[in-house]
């Protein structure tokens, strides 16, 4: 193991070498591996399928005040399920609503009704000239796009080791024009970041100069651990209380990856007066989110203990896929000063950095040999990686066999981009 | 059966003492009926519980095409659900988008998206300054309150016996700043009117000012048909090609009173080109709806030949309901000369027209004993009836029993409130 850039440029071209003929043989095998998005594999499908059979003629389809689910009604969401999500969250069952099965849509929707309508009395962040939004970078595509969608600015954020630069922060929000931000605080996507209690308490703490200022809070892994020592994130919403600034965060989340993608439940947690604004929108869009599923969710998991039951069983089968990645990673790249990355406790992706405008190059590589990756870039806003640097890397779909093999292309791939960009300067 | 207006005071006043009496001997029973909504009643939803099992374990979560629907995915919608409500709707699969539970938030959704990105290459609606909105009335209130939420101008169209005035509406679409316009074609809310062959072809030639005009057509009612001989409505879908104005009109229905209000699906129909915008949009709203119970939906009906046997079951039931209404309006209010109502053959709703200025006392009246009403004025924009006269009825939720109590108590509460009106002009 030795640092690339002390190698000579003898040694640094035999070693291009025996790479490149790894990457011929993985060439000649025609593979097609897609390790591009954050979904479930097929097998933690299975986890969850008796879900189907908690709301039938046999169990009835009354919520617990008697209420009959198949119907209209119920706009914010069934009591049951208000309660479980309000366990996972920390918060009162008055500061939840249980929507449908997205919680991107949620957000999206939610945007959309501070663009349109605005926040409480100030008016619509649509008539405020240009609006800025911060992003932590790298982040989730999905948020980004919404800021673009709308043209709402986007403000690149450095990552740090314990979350989003805090002082960057405090900085941009001294302008009334910056309007929100994105976070996903626990097992940050695709970084596996969880924040600090000093970022979670300064976040909190924040004095935006926009009186309308939302932070999206998008708790999409709030329960999605497989290490025994889970990373513990510091609830937020009390500490928006101690500072006065209970309506500054939405929170978000999801069952996505808990159940079904395709059919989980969606909830939103914040201030009552959020709510509020929330649910008289909510009254001219939809009768009501679907409370089968809903009821479903509620009876199959019970409580936030029998939630975390079922979670150690997604663990069971994301732990070996990590590792499997994260092995590779260790023996092929490690010693070698080319890359860098977090080994996270949780979430759905690990994020490799590789040397500075080599991460493209990565990616055309990998696809050259079947190997889809998460478009580089998208992990930035306007989807552009200024190093050139990041790749998300979503270990979860793929069978196992697989995924050791992607692992290694991405490798071979990483070192193939490292030496060519080392040898063109040498 | 004397016509109100021709009889002697005294007679009315005699008329007034025994509807009274009847009135205090219903408010004695302390009853409380709703009335108020059209949901339908609890024998309906058993109907549909066997949908339930069509997704399952044994069955398999493959779509037709060998797709896993409970992964992510599949933006608008599975190919088996597109082609049933293809059928339905009497169009091609690739103008259907399949949504999530609700048709009203797909409503709610594509009007904000013309409010904020605006329709094909014309500025945002939002952009636009003051915009109107054509609103056949009396009509449904979730239309209304659509454009009351965003600040449109409604209009009052109309109607007649074979939909909505459509000299007036080409009047009206002369000026630019008319926008749109909200229809329930078939069984319309609340009259139960079917739209005419010519009703629907001069609207479908209509030439708007506005190239950004878009027509809600809420084919809420399309295969809800209770008689034998069930309206046709004329599909509007070829009627638009043949005048160049298939992106004029914007087709949505759902399946809310086929299977479960609370769990159904909800679908856009329209030219391919609104069906690109919209997607374009979904994109970044959404990563798919909830495709497990599209897939319920497609099974349990198979097509639109299953649909329509299960429809017949709804009919069943609510046949019997419309006529203990309608037999109740006829034995006690025809001949007096104060009301008239349509007799429908399919949809939720019986509208009842009283003489002009009593509706609101009809609604004070019910509400005294009991007998809760969708809101006087509900069914006008603005929540205001400009002629006090509508009353709509929404016969399906209560069981039949309470029904005919109810119409009873409508029928005393109309007489009361028509007396009342012209014994004080007398």
């Amino acid at each position: 193991m030795n640092l690339y850039r002390e190698m000579e440029r003898a040694a640094l071209l035999e070693e291009y070498s025996r790479e490149r003929a790894r990457f011929e043989r993985f060439a000649a095998q025609k593979l097609r591996i897609d390790m591009s998005r954050g979904k479930p594999g097929d097998d933690q499908l299975y986890l969850s399928t008796s879900i189907l059979n908690t709301v039938t003629d046999e169990t009835g389809y009354l919520t617990e005040e008697g209420f009959d689910c198949r119907n209209y009604g119920t706009l914010t969401g069934l009591s049951e399920c208000k309660r479980l999500f309000a366990e996972i969250l920390e918060l009162h069952t008055d500061n939840i609503i249980v929507g449908g099965n997205s919680s991107l849509q949620l957000m999206f929707d939610y945007i959309t009704q501070c663009l349109t309508k605005g926040v409480s009395s100030c008016p619509a962040w649509s008539k405020q000239g240009k609006i800025r939004f911060l992003c932590p970078a790298p982040g989730y595509d999905r948020h980004f796009a919404i800021c673009e969608y709308y043209g709402i600015d986007m403000i690149n954020i450095d990552m740090n080791a314990d979350g989003p630069d805090v002082k960057m922060i405090e900085e941009y929000v001294k302008d009334e024009s910056v309007k929100g931000m994105f976070c996903v605080p626990k097992y940050s996507n695709p970084q596996g970041i969880t924040y600090s209690n000093e970022v979670v308490k300064r976040i909190a703490a924040l004095k935006p100069a926009a009186k309308d200022f939302r932070i999206i809070w998008d708790d999409a892994y709030c329960v999605h651990d497989f290490t025994d020592n889970p990373d513990k994130l510091l609830s937020i919403y009390p500490e928006l209380v101690k500072n006065g600034n209970e309506d500054m965060v939405v929170q978000f989340a999801s069952t996505s990856k808990m159940t079904f993608p395709g059919a989980g439940v969606a909830v939103i947690g914040t201030s009552k007066r959020n709510i509020e604004e929330i649910s008289k929108r909510l009254f001219y869009q939809i009768i009501s989110y679907d409370k089968i599923n809903q009821l479903r969710h509620a009876r199959y998991f019970k409580d936030l203990s029998g939630l975390k039951k079922h979670m150690k069983l997604h663990a069971e089968i994301l732990k070996p896929k990590f590792s499997v990645v994260l092995d590779t990673l260790d023996k092929e790249l490690s010693g070698k000063g080319i890359v860098s990355y977090n080994i996270p406790s949780g979430g759905y992706f690990i994020s490799l950095d590789v040397i500075e405008g080599s991460a493209l190059r990565v990616g055309g590589l990998c696809k050259e040999v079947g190997l889809k990756l998460t478009s580089v870039g998208a992990t930035y806003p306007y989807g552009i990686d200024p190093f050139d640097r990041n790749i998300r890397i979503a270990p979860t779909y793929p069978p196992i066999d697989e995924l050791k093999t992607a692992a290694e292309i991405l490798c071979v791939s990483v070192k193939l981009a490292c030496l060519e960009a080392m040898l063109n300067e040498k």
